[in-house]
């Protein structure tokens, strides 16, 4: 099967996570938006009154007949069928647990330069901005990071769930890369607290699916559009 | 099976949402932190180094064997049990993505009043919460709520997946309480653009299990702590 990705095709986003679980397990896949008219066909179907399961926002998975939003969701859905998630009930609810605990952390990030409307400029809540940045490192990057070491640790390593592989280590390496990217001086300190985690990040890298994957034009890089933004004033 | 749910004693906060969904159900729970010790249990569930599968934050289940966080993945998994979820795969990928964006919603309405830093006091974001509240009520509750509107004309009602009622119905009251709740002046105008929403809540508030749930002192009041309050100020 061939599956089909909605997403914004200038963004890493919400939809990156997808992405990186689609490459890592070497899926059929089109990343449609990204092809010529593909975004016509998002917004079609995101406007659709005849769709059945319409999206309340990208990112979107068609699979097969299968209609699925929500990253998370779509996560779980691919998860058991790729080898990236246990099949056991257990296995599944704590994966997802944790991929909901990454979401809810990427929504804090977004607020470090989005805190008042994602409707309005970077610009326009600027004062706002470094005042909520600056109560962000006072706390969550450690409080959140600090658990997954702490889940590491438990877990024995090398990854979140021990010894193999799910697509919640795909996201975990990809905040830490969008943190690095957006607060480099910050995160350069917080990492010395988070050896496992780094450790985790350098080991998703060097898949090879992931490394070819991270070198190709398909992996659009980080810029001042998406989730995780460079803002020098931000980064303390 | 007797689940224990572990949530905050205080609030409804995130642990509502499972709250209604194990009344509606019949089931048979302990909301263990609002008995005598019970607060104490929690937090050593959440500080334990011994615990297999640590939850970030509560609310929290244990069912049996099974410890599971996140409230949308409690729901997910306490859904398909108790006749409030589909059983088929569609079904469960939509009623979940469903709830998932009512997930994202609630994290907005609790910006309303904190959204600088959740460890601040709300007088300490007193001025950032008015900027954002006038923003949201530009657009948000709007789209949000017009979005289940959609999907009830869809779906042909009464319910979100149409004849049979699911646990995000019950979410969903939850949300069109709270914020008649936190704003009702804005909401009293918001209502009239989204009858089936309300329509909807009508009928949860009617199911004998619910009303008798909400009469009782299981049920606990809406407070100037939970996700949900009431600041004249903010509801322009």
């Amino acid at each position: 099967m061939r599956y089909e990705l909605f997403y914004w095709p200038e963004i890493q986003g919400r939809g990156e996570y997808v992405r990186l679980a689609l490459e890592e397990a070497g899926a059929s896949y089109v990343d449609v938006a990204r092809r010529r008219g593909g975004e016509d066909r998002l917004m079609a179907i995101l406007g659709s009154e005849r769709e059945k399961y319409p999206p309340y926002a990208p990112p979107f998975l068609k699979a097969g007949r299968l209609m699925i939003a929500q990253t998370a969701n779509i996560l779980q859905y691919l998860g058991p069928r790729h080898g990236l998630a246990p099949k056991n009930e257990q296995g599944r609810l704590w994966v997802h647990q944790l991929q909901l605990t990454i979401a809810d952390f990427v929504e804090e990030v977004h607020q470090t330069h989005h805190p008042i409307a994602s409707a309005l400029y970077y610009e326009q809540q600027r004062k706002e901005a470094k005042g909520y940045s600056r109560e962000f490192w006072k706390r969550r990057p450690q409080k959140y990071l600090g658990y997954f070491e702490r889940v590491l640790d438990r877990s024995g390593g090398p990854w979140l769930l021990g010894r193999r592989i799910s697509y919640t280590d795909l996201s975990l390496f990809q905040v830490v890369e969008g943190i690095r990217y957006a607060f480099p001086k910050a995160m350069r300190r917080l990492e010395r607290t988070i050896p496992g985690v780094v450790a985790l990040r350098d080991a998703v890298a060097e898949r090879p699916r992931i490394a070819a994957y991270l070198a190709s034009p398909r992996r659009i890089p980080f810029n001042e559009y998406g989730i995780f933004r460079y803002y020098k004033e931000l980064d303390a």
